[in-house]
């Protein structure tokens, strides 16, 4: 693993850093203080692809947010099957849970392609917080928010089938839901969609093929759907709320 | 749906109520004057067995902590299928997460048995959170605890048989985890334990019957582990870290 270091030089947050912080969604609305302060603990970073941000079980791991490019978050078992938990797009997040509850890490990290993150110290964002009411606030809504996805991915793994799930992830990919149909390229290979949809990859192969019935046609990463609606109906979309 | 109102006496904390709310471990070692703050907006309520807290896409909901008793944690699909989220015991909580995105609550609550909660007031809460930073830091530990929670179901779904999930369970509830056997009952019926390991009644049943060969003998609600370290091996346990 590499060592990830709160900002080198204490004091002197980097520009590029404080930059970035003011571009996190779930920072909007914090105070001048407040990015300053943060900024003197964090890190942006650009990663090569298959970098890995931290391994299952470390302890002391940072807060980390995605700025581009994509994560896979993921856990290994103990006979070594690998699973994603999740596939982070920006403005993504992960590790918040560990530095709130000072446990060893849940999850592996790696970088999919090449990305850029900001790496916040975790002894230094749980000193700021008592301080800092508007962060901690910010932070409240956004372990909310993760808390909440989770839960519709247990209902996904607990109520549809793979090709369901399949398809329910194909239309979240798509650029304009309202329109009848959409062509688009998958975010990563189909090793990785398959452990994202909790399936081996043969099954994804068959839940594709029964997706063909539906209109979705793929060829390589590009995907498209001929016909959302009935795609829609048969992957029981039972999103929010 | 029952109205839950915050308590009806503005400014009377109900004596049963800061008491409840005292012990409750997630709010340990806050000071007295955010148990009497948070007393002012909460209500202790005896509760009969199946009653609705509240449903799935209801707005303004309370945060909720179980001080006795189960409730149960569920959505309902489209087309009427329910799943189980998940079964709590004291000290659970849920409703966390709406209360602080204000957003539609995902999951309908309902009690298993008869059971003793405690209903904080959602917007209460809220305004009390930038004013006591000891509130928010129990509250973001008690958001990063129930999200490692989900987060362990999830590779649970997607790693495991319903046989080792229902094998993992079953070790969960066994009084001592290192002695070589456990004899105990199941907290609540097959059914609601179907869907809580997200299978059908009849996958429970071959679920069982697997686990028959690994020393666990059922007979009604109670539960017989004559292997322990067998049925650990079997269930692959790949819990925290």
């Amino acid at each position: 693993m590499e060592n990830i270091p709160a900002s080198g030089d204490a004091g002197v947050p980097d520009g590029r850093c404080v930059e970035a912080l003011r571009g996190v969604a779930l920072f909007a609305g914090l105070e001048n203080r407040v990015f300053d302060r943060l900024a003197k603990i964090a890190e942006r970073r650009d990663c090569l692809a298959g970098t890995t941000l931290f391994r299952q079980g470390d302890a002391n791991t940072p807060f980390c947010i995605l700025v581009s490019g994509q994560l896979s978050t993921y856990r290994t078992a103990p006979d070594g099957t690998v699973t994603v938990i999740d596939v982070l797009h920006p403005a993504g997040h992960t590790g918040l849970s560990a530095v709130l509850t000072q446990l060893p890490v849940l999850m592996g990290v790696e970088t999919v392609g090449s990305a850029t993150v900001i790496i916040i110290d975790g002894a230094g964002l749980r000193a700021l917080l008592p301080e800092e009411p508007s962060l901690a606030g910010a932070l409240l809504r956004a372990e909310a928010m993760v808390f909440r996805s989770l839960v519709l991915q247990v209902c996904d793994l607990k109520l549809r089938t793979t090709a369901q799930r399949l398809g329910h992830y194909l239309l979240e990919l798509a650029p304009d839901k309202a329109s009848k149909s959409a062509t688009m390229r998958l975010p990563f290979d189909k090793r990785l969609l398959a452990a994202r949809l909790g399936c081996r990859q043969e099954n994804l192969s068959r839940a594709f093929a029964t997706l063909r019935d539906l209109g979705v046609e793929t060829s390589g990463s590009r995907v498209v759907l001929n016909d959302i609606p009935k795609l829609r109906d048969y992957s029981v979309a039972f999103d929010t709320p």
